[in-house]
């Protein structure tokens, strides 16, 4: 067990991420008092039954009461409205951080929100899975992952200090932790996230409603490269839904690249360029070895999901 | 072991799926004699060390000669030039087929290449993985994963028992066989994977040319989606060049489908229709389950990639 560094921490919203954080803070036992505030009534049955928590509430003025750290894990359109709630509870001094996927939008929800006696200091852990809901969390999710964090623009020492010790919290979960403006957070993950998931849920709509292939063909023929695209397309809609939302502008600007591009690429298929495609299609192995070099990928023949045949 | 169906077999090209059709057959006992040409003589070399044929061979002719089975496993624009080197030596009565991923095309190339005394059952198996080469193949590749035949409209029993002996053959691999018209299938897997590479591809190019985020950010932060893609991104250049400029036109047409939806799904974006966003996020869902049920994807979160971490 590692050092305690925060006595008592609530966490708002308890899906994969707020789950995870929970049961990662516990194995790390970097937390004392852990507290959670849940709006739906099955989740908080649920949460108390898993045992994850010291005290379980449906108020979220409730939870934050007394907190050191409080983590928003609720989705990005309604961090607002959870931050109002909590507002008139906090304690002066505590850390508030969140798991929201757009950054530029979270950070002045909660900014509005909050009262300037807490330390804002939005985050993103670049970790997940395509399940939901409180069953779905596991304590090693952050190992070996990135969290962004976004600071304010202060230089204060404290806040300075604010933002290494959550810092240090992230790092007591197994992440690595690096520090971005929001901006370019909402644009670097517009592109290695929310570009994938738009795409993945859009190919996924578009092989359904095909009227000369059955959807039972498309499910049976999947393995043929389909299926690793439906992972990313069964995560949560809520969530996705408002990531959509709250980030647009970076969003409606990388598609507007992909769309260039694959508009260039449908021109050479028509005009049988193929040494076009052929550079391409070479170009891109390079990504996928430099990934797994980077300790973020498996490096095993399709993610390493036919062990159990070899 | 099982019952030997061919006494010889040859296998044209001995990458990730000629490799693997060998070792499965092995392991079946389903083959006696088998003979492996390549053009490559780094394959061929390979080949010997891995101990995978009774004879390995650069000369097509000298493969086929005496083979009750021949396997054409090359890239599909290769498939015409070899199956002409193979014609003067084929035995009549032998049963030739091939694992391209384009049919008609393929179906095209080989009739007009052969005599027709041989029996031409054309074939794709959907199973594979990023890896290429002798060293990739596996015997349990096939395993629960469907094989395509695409026989000729031949109804003489004569070419149906053929048919026959190919089903079994790959039953004998562990496969599901299902016989279908090679137009079909063409556009089938122009839906589950033609279409999925294409766009895998594009999407790793349309990130790796980014001005403001670089490379290093992309590869870092590729678990939040990105790098599902950049497995089948990952996939044989020489076999994909191939499959789009042989399946050029149900490609195309399901890419203009595709784009269609995507340029909708955009302009929901654009206007803040979340409620449409949502519905397509739920849908995408019931996708995934079903191809879960039907055995071809596992049911763990993101593959089972993770699974060293629980």
């Amino acid at each position: 067990m590692g050092e305690v560094l925060f006595p008592r921490m609530a966490v708002i919203g308890c899906g994969l991420i707020g789950s995870s954080v929970i049961l990662a803070a516990r194995e790390a036992g970097c937390v004392g008092e852990i507290i959670v505030a849940d709006l739906s009534e099955a989740h908080r049955a649920r949460i108390v039954e898993l045992g994850y928590a010291d005290k379980v509430t449906g108020d979220i003025a409730e939870a934050v009461a007394g907190a050191d750290l409080v983590v928003f894990a609720v989705p990005v359109l309604a961090m607002g409205e959870a931050a109002k709630a909590a507002a008139p509870a906090m304690k002066p001094g505590a850390i508030v951080t969140d798991v929201g996927s757009v950054k530029g939008f979270v950070a002045q929800a909660l900014m509005a929100a909050l009262p300037d006696t807490v330390f804002i200091v939005p985050g993103h852990p670049i970790a997940g899975t395509e399940h939901s809901g409180p069953d779905a969390g596991f304590a090693e999710l952050f190992q070996s992952r990135w969290v962004i964090l976004t600071p304010q623009p202060r230089q204060d020492d404290a806040y300075l200090e604010a933002v290494s010790q959550l810092s240090e919290f992230w790092r007591a979960l197994g992440a690595n932790v690096e520090l971005m403006d929001d901006r370019h957070h909402d644009l670097v993950l517009a592109v290695t996230s929310h570009l994938p998931h738009l795409i993945a849920y859009n190919i996924v709509g578009t092989a359904a409603d095909m009227e000369e292939v059955t959807q039972a063909e498309v499910m049976k023929y999947s393995a043929g490269g389909f299926r690793d695209f439906t992972r990313i397309a069964a995560s949560d809609p809520t969530m996705w839904r408002d990531v959509f939302v709250a980030n647009k502008e970076a969003v409606l600007e990388i598609l507007g690249r992909f769309t260039e591009d694959l508009q260039a690429l449908s021109r050479q298929i028509r005009w049988g360029e193929s040494d076009k495609l052929f550079e391409l299609f070479t170009r891109t192995r390079e990504i996928r070895r430099g990934i797994i070099a980077a300790g973020q990928e498996s490096a095993e023949p399709n993610f390493g999901r036919d062990r159990g045949k070899h």
